[in-house]
């Protein structure tokens, strides 16, 4: 397809756009935001576009992005876009898959038609999804791309901490692990998690003897950070010489990374899905190949 | 139609809501929200619906609350309810009804769609449309209902500041000032306004004679402030013995009630359109008799 695919991208996510791009072959262009007194947005998009954009948006905090994506969406459709894809390294709202209780509102559902509704394709990076086996039943676009920040940070553990013990939180991690462990035929193990609440969990660790070595706990996200320190505080108990974590999503609400430090994680390593200090591998490389395969697959109307 | 509507708030309107469902006849019920650590929202629905179903969230501070309706308007349907109405006494994104520059996003368009595609109705108060003639061309729903403060604003004027010349602080609101001053045979008059930015403002007078006159600057919204307190002291400087403010619209940015009353406005009165402590009349009455005459008049699918 020609002229070139274009990467819309917001201010704030200029480095991680302009490596994208360039590992894709897109031109990067920039929405301009305006945050008028009364919290209301103006956004302004390139006069022209061309057939195929991508927009790039990762979706912590997703409230106000969610307005942000209709809103440039909808406008770049009048400016000339036909192939609207939608990268979205960490993917907001993929928690909630039925309603627990009566009456509950099914996030996943509600956001993944908004947002199959807006574009044409969607690349994500480990979408926390539960009971649901593939992100184009959560995201009805018809292409529904998942990559995985394991492979990078499996990568960056063997030569950071070689021959640790890769430790899952809990059982939903467990394929995901395992896969991550065989990588560099690594010992693994997966930790049993029950949880009180937001902020609430207890942790059961796993019968993979821990004494003697050094353990990196391994998850797609990490929020509240709760988890993970409850893990860590067992696992040096139980006679780990060291424990470190590596996350792909680093949301870390408020206090998070303090609440893990205290617990006695030294590093923390998280891909670059959602920017933090603690960026340690980037997936810039991963996503544009994926995009590349995309154009080069993808035929528009 | 029957069973009896009912009337879905959030928690901080509650007030509002009862007032509002008293006086039309209608069942009130709460959404439950709570707010994960990263941000996400998990709303609750009652269990089950009747088909005929009001939301009332007002629009200030909006994006989120965007967010919000797509998914109780998306659940409500799926939990019974046929004909949806949003009660948003105070709608957002009216202002930006072209792009003034090649690529800036029509938030009006985009978000009136968003919102068509969720509501049967819609029913508001004073929406600040410029250059579109109905609420009905910006919100392109079936039922598009304009209710307006200035009426009971005008009446609490004429007990508060009896003889008072009321007058409206740009040329936009010139027509909508004649008709508050035609119900109690008031002066009136109307500024001319060239704005430099989002706070910078210049206000010349209008030629009708302000010395010795208690005057009250009567608009739909105030946002930064800056245009009531500079049109305030033009007023004071020529003489007025008195400057009040009476507003649909009480967003009221940081810092601009202090800016207002600096510049010598002695009262501020505004409707309860969006919830502040200058509210002095309540529009849930007026509201209740345009929801009854919805329920009387409407017929659903």
């Amino acid at each position: 397809m020609s002229p070139t695919p274009v990467l819309l991208h917001f201010e704030e996510d200029r480095d991680f756009a302009h490596s994208l791009a360039k590992a894709a072959g897109m031109q990067v262009l920039t929405v301009q935001r305006h945050r008028f007194p009364d919290g209301e947005l103006k956004l302004r998009l390139p006069a022209t576009l061309p057939k195929q954009v991508v927009v790039l948006r990762t979706l912590n905090d997703p409230n106000e992005k969610l307005v942000e994506l209709l809103m440039v969406a909808d406008s770049a459709r009048g400016t000339g876009a036909r192939h609207l894809s939608l990268v979205a390294p960490y993917l907001a709202y993929m928690r909630q898959d039925i309603a627990f209780n009566p009456g509950e509102v099914v996030s996943q559902r509600v956001v993944g038609r908004f947002l199959a509704g807006l574009f044409n394709a969607v690349i994500t990076v480990d979408p926390h999804l539960h009971r649901v086996a593939t992100l184009q039943e959560a995201v009805p676009v018809p292409q529904a791309i998942v990559l995985s920040g394991a492979p990078l940070l499996a990568d960056l553990i063997a030569t950071q901490r070689p021959g640790a013990l890769l430790m899952g939180p809990d059982e939903e991690s467990a394929q995901w692990i395992a896969q991550a462990a065989a990588r560099h035929g690594s010992d693994y193990g997966v930790c049993r998690k029950v949880r009180h609440g937001d902020r609430a969990v207890t942790i059961e660790l796993p019968s993979v003897p821990v004494a003697g070595r050094a353990v990196v706990l391994l998850d797609d996200v990490a929020s509240s950070g709760h988890t993970l320190a409850e893990a860590a505080r067992l696992l040096l108990t139980a006679g780990a010489t060291s424990v470190d974590v590596a996350v792909t999503h680093a949301l870390f609400a408020q206090g998070a990374i303090e609440l893990v430090a205290s617990a006695g994680v030294q590093h923390i390593w998280s891909t670059d899905c959602i920017a933090h200090p603690s960026n340690a591998v980037s997936m810039a490389g991963s996503i544009a190949a994926a995009l590349s395969t995309m154009f080069a697959t993808e035929t528009t109307p």
